[in-house]
Order: structure tokens, then sequence, then C-alpha cells
């Protein structure tokens, strides 16, 4: 199976106004409610790919309730530890004369170090019986920045494939425990390295450590600088949409490669195609699986000029 | 006691932001979340004055326990009848770098023939041993327009003052019922009557059935045309801040003026120091007690120029 860690897991509310006004009021016409956090997302993905899933990380309060009643209902099993304090929600405005969406994202419950401890035994047993590890998004308050160099260093003793999703400082202490994989966007490589161009700063985001790193850019679909190559995959047309989770989905596809044993290139056609098909769906995180399959074929993959790269 | 009716409770969020930019991603600095809907509002205010006070309505879901358990905490009575549907949230944005606040509220869960029955059944058993009752608010989907009107009667019949506080035709509708008290903003009165001038308005809404017509007027204060005489009751000083609950802090003072038996002018006094007062606190609907204790005996009633109107 395949084991996604989401520490902050959150409720992922949405709400459909017909327009946006700040300070005015508004009548919400359409709520949605689903279990969040950038595993749960890549989780979910995963699943409907056909991959045993499992996902854990900490849920607890009335929020984390709901979260795990309705985590019942979808395929990924819930290995979440509870904890005292209540999970957070996230809240999208949708704007339906625009489609544009405003974005709040609560703090997290603050968790303690016996949670963590419970945790830790935890993963360490799913790691067991897992082919591949996901450690996806923000630290909540009470867990220590270097939590996933710790959780990379317990992976890589067991033997299980471990790709790092994450930014800032705890990007920045778990890349130095040598992950199999880290997946930044842009932003998160200029806080890494200091450069701005993907093709400088990858490499260089592997010297601190990555055995490879898939720089996702945006429209221009992805930068994957490995051991064995370097290429960039993009999409045949720019798909237009909402980009909420398309990140989430090309994790997804990475993962989905790794344990099906494809070339690089062919991991990184899975992972264009699953994050331009989450773009054009409709609803925001999920992939439109026609848009995905009738892409999949016309991902182009080029070697990139910089070749294999030194670390 | 004195209850209030609240057929389409929420759970109030409160989201702080620093400044909050349409079609961006934001971190909430701080999130709240209290039982909310309009006649729990009074019902706070009334328990806080010292007042024993009930609250009835619906509730259910995990929304409606999180509310519920929020609730227990609290000074007011839970008599709120369990339905299966699932209590809407509110939700306050409020902009750190202006103080505004965009509003956003989810629809109501659908209230079933079967559950109005109940809380019929209910709200009967509980006039019994009220003093005065206040019906406030929107109506959920499920529930009949007239629902107001029927609520009125039982009253009515029970021997029991009314206050109606809603707005459009459910006001149109209830009003015709004879509560014993509206208290409609210029727009609620607008729609009533099609004027806007609330001191021919007044007069109209009396006439469509209303014994008092108490009309908000915002920091102007408030007009009460009632068949012993026409007051306009007004603050000292123009108040600024948050105007959420405003109107519920004045239901609750022409309450806790009708049961302590105190005469019309005094009763207003109460109403509009509690207003100003809910304007003043720093957290949206509370009333800022030494504010309110400072403005009571500053209020102005004056007798109204147009004297005892006919109905």
């Amino acid at each position: 199976m395949i084991l996604t860690v989401t520490l902050n897991t959150a409720l992922d509310l949405t709400h459909h106004v017909p327009r946006l006004v700040p300070h005015a009021s508004h009548r919400v016409t359409d709520v949605a409610e689903r279990p969040g956090g950038k595993g749960l997302n890549v989780a979910r993905v995963l699943a409907a790919l056909g991959h045993e899933t499992v996902v854990t990380g900490f849920a607890g309060g009335p929020t984390g309730e709901v979260l795990r009643t309705l985590l019942a209902a979808e395929s990924p099993v819930d290995a979440l530890v509870p904890i005292a304090g209540n999970t957070r929600r996230t809240l999208a405005i949708v704007d339906g004369s625009t489609g544009d969406t405003t974005q709040l994202n609560e703090p997290g419950p603050t968790v303690t170090p016996a949670e963590w401890e419970t945790f830790l035994s935890s993963y360490e047993e799913l790691l067991r019986s897992a082919q591949a590890v996901a450690l996806c998004g923000s630290l909540p308050p009470g867990i220590h920045v270097g939590a996933y160099a710790d959780l990379i260093r317990r992976a890589r003793t067991a033997g299980v494939p471990v790709l790092l999703d994450t930014s800032g400082e705890p990007l920045l202490r778990g890349i130095a425990a040598r992950p199999d994989l880290v997946k930044p966007n842009a932003d998160e490589l200029f806080q890494l390295t200091g450069s701005r161009d993907p093709a400088t700063a990858s490499p260089d985001a592997r010297r601190k450590g990555a055995h490879a790193v898939v720089a996702s850019l945006g429209p221009d679909g992805i930068l994957a600088t490995t051991d064995v190559g370097v290429w960039q995959a993009t999409p045949p047309t720019l798909v237009r949409g909402n980009p909420t989770g398309a990140g989430d989905s090309a994790v997804a596809g990475l993962l989905a490669g790794l344990v099906t044993g494809l070339p690089w290139p062919d991991r990184l056609k899975l992972a264009v195609a699953l994050s331009a098909a989450t773009v054009a769906a409709p609803a925001a995180g999920e992939f439109d699986r026609p848009t995905y399959e009738s892409l999949l074929p016309q991902i182009k993959v080029t070697p990139h000029a910089s070749g294999i790269t030194p670390r």
C-alpha cells in the first residue's frame, strides 16, 4: 500500500456565492465539505487510480469527527491518530461571477508530545507494509520543525521510498535528511536555494540532500532533476480552471509511477496529466478522468539540455 | 422566564485575517465559534441582564452538536428540538486592516413536517411558563411561510406577549396574526408598507396588525409607535463600531422592559442603550456593560409629534 502523512489535516469547506463583495453580507448558495489536507488529497487520487492507500496524521475534536465520518465513505483507509485538539477548517469561497476562489485557512490544533509519540509508533508500524510514503503539507502547532527530517530517516531505515511535499523551514530541514523525492513549486525552490530559475535551483536542491527534485512549473508542467536524467514534461495545451489540488495530483502521479516501477519519463506523464485534469475538473481538488485519459498520451517529455546533474 | 425562538439557528464562526484580498489565500490568525441565530443572541443578552431565558428552535447534525455543546456553557437554557438535518454555519470574516466584516450565511437544513410537529408540542409546553416570547430570524427550508403567524396565534391563546423580529414574507404573514410587537428596520418597514419614512410606515404597520411597532433607525435610535404614544429614543452621541447584533440587543431590551413592567419610555432606553453598547463592544454581538451602564441615563426619549396613531 501507499502511505500518505498529513500532520495538519483539515475539513475543507467550499462556499459558493453569486459574487463575493468584501464587507457585504452573502447568502451561500451551495455548501460542500470534505476531508482535506494535502496528503488526503493525494490519497484520494491514488485510490481513484486503483492503489491501496492509507492516510495517517492527526484528527480530533468535533471537526475531526466530521472529517473521519466523511473519510469513512471514501476509499483511502483511515489510520489517523486521535488528538485532544480540534482539527482545523479551510474555507474556499467560490465567486460565481468569475469562478475565482478566495481561500481562508485556520491554524491547526496544538499536538502534544504524547500525541506525537503515539503517532511515531503508529507510523513505524504502517511503514512495514508501505511501498512508498508521502509527507505532505504544513506542520500543526506543537510539532517540532525537524519532524519531517525525523519521519524521512525512519522511512529510509525501513527501506521505504519517501516523498516530501512541504515548504519553508520544514522543507529546508527535511531535505537534509535525504528524501528520495521533493516536489517544490517555483516559490518553494526559491526559498530553498535563493534561485528563481528551476533549472539551476533544482540541482542545488539535490545538493542539499534530495535524491530527485520534481519542480512544478504551473501551466508549463514539471521539471524533474534526478540521478539518471533531467526531463521537462508539459501538457499539450494550456488547461484553464482551478489549480487547487493540482500539485497534490502530481504527487499522486509520481507515487503511482514509482510503485508501478515506471521509468521516470512515464512517471512524469502521469503527474502532468493528473495535474492538468485536476485544473480542468469543475470541483476543486478532483481530477476529471476523461481529461486525464485523453491528456496522458499527449504529454510531451523532453530530456533537458542540462543533462544529468552532479550531486 | 423569557422564551426566544430561533427556527434557523447557526454556528457562528468568526475568522480574523490581517487583510481580506478577494481571490487570494489567507492564513486565519484567530478563530472563534459560538451558538448563533438571532433568538440565541437575544437570550444571551437577557441572561446577562439577569433574566431566566429559554431558547428553542432546531439543532441537528454535527454542527448542531457543536452548537449545543457550546450553548451548555452559557446561561440560556437549551430547549432546542433535535432534527436530522445539519445546522447551518455563518462565517464573519474580520479584516484586521479596516475592522470591516464580510459575512457568509449558509442556508439552513430542511425541517420535516414531523420535526415541526414535535417543535409545536414543545413550544406549547414552554409557553405555559413564559412571561414573554420572541420569534426571531429567518425560516429554514421546509417550514411553511405562515409558521410565525401560527406561533403568534398560539402565544396569544396562551396569553403570552409575543414579539416578532423577521423580514420579508414571514413578517408580512406574521404581522397579520396580531403580534404585540414587531421590530423592523427601515428596509423591513419599506418591504412591509412601501414607505421609506418610518413615521408614516409605522402607523401603517400597526394597521396591518402589530399592536406596537418599534422601528430601528440605526445610529438615530428607535421610533416606537404604540397604542399609548409615539416616542423616539436616541443615544447621546454617535457610537462607532460593529453593528452586528445591535438589533438583537434592542429586542432583549424591549423584552426585559416588558416583563419588568417598565413604562414604554424606559423600555426604549434599555433597548437603545443595549443596542449602542453592542455596537461599541470589541466582539461582534456582545454588549459592553460599562458602555451600557454609562449610556442608559443619557438616552433621550422624546414624544413624537405625530402623537398617538389610530389603528
